[in-house]
């Protein structure tokens, strides 16, 4: 059976790291739902609109769920109490969390999950963590079943770690020779 | 006055490759219009469904035209007659006509409007391309007001040559830096 991760959207998500692990892990027949927050036509932080695939309600099963990073999108997720209950649902499980950018910082480590771990998040906001958590500067970092990344340049790698974890290493190899992941911005 | 771009999606467009050169010239300023091939909503080679700005019709003004890849998406730009009038139109007035992925081999090729120049596409599209062209082995080429990129792994590097050459290395460098294109996926 197909594996199945929810990509939450919230208004002012980051484009690149909202739809890029849509693209890879739909490339990887993973089975991904694009859950809009209160909504189902989302904007992100530069007004590019997506319909969502449904109107997010609280997530008690998945293999995964992936917060995008941008502004405001990662403060309207922290003030969601729907996301935040899903994200403990899952943790719980022992399911992966998976945020990038703003997300590490303003989502996940308000609601606890991250903490006693390491974790990786955009530049600036390393303070944001605060002190139960160890902010380690690399690309993704991957903590037993947290993943955190950086930011749009890191959001291929990213998708693809998540592959390696759901569906494994072959299929994120194949991935990355096929979508020539192999250059620098 | 800002410059304008155009990206054109067809239903069956590559995700990484259409939002990427939004989402980093919109960080850079241009004015860019998301225009669909016969509809606002378009959907994505994997099922993405992106709220186009506009409905595309010809396009006789721009600073640049922006042709993502994917499958169907590339042949349906190539079957679109507004899609290569808005081409020939650009191209001779000396704009940048841009292409990544497919569209290369599968858009601009039969447009004729890369005779004569070098370029580059998709591994495995290089045949497509006829003998009046000479298929390059680079992440991103450009020749005159003609560039092209080879796929999803190279759509951030193809974004910043955009912002390089409409807006200038300056803005480019800082966009490489602020979104942190210094990672391989």
């Amino acid at each position: 059976m197909n594996k199945k991760a929810i990509v939450i959207l919230a208004d002012g998500f980051e484009e690149i790291e909202a739809v890029t692990p849509v693209d890879v892990l739909r490339r990887a027949r993973v089975d991904v739902i694009i859950a809009g927050l209160s909504k189902k036509l989302v904007s992100s932080t530069r007004n590019l609109k997506i319909e969502a695939d449904m109107e997010l309600t609280e997530i008690t099963d998945a293999d995964a769920i992936i917060l995008p990073g941008g502004m405001p999108g990662a403060k309207n997720l922290a003030n969601s109490k729907i996301v935040l209950k899903s994200i403990k649902n899952l943790n719980e499980k022992g399911r992966i969390v998976a945020a990038i950018c703003a997300s590490p910082a303003f989502v996940l480590a308000p609601s606890g999950v991250l903490d006693g771990k390491k974790a990786t998040g955009y530049p600036g906001t390393e303070q944001e963590f605060g002190d139960k958590i160890t902010v380690v500067d690399e690309p993704v970092v991957v903590d037993g079943n947290i993943l955190t990344s950086r930011g749009p340049g890191t959001a291929l790698a990213f998708a693809l770690k998540l592959v390696e974890i759901l569906v494994g290493r072959e299929k994120a190899e194949e991935l990355r020779e096929n979508m020539l992941a192999v250059y620098k911005g």
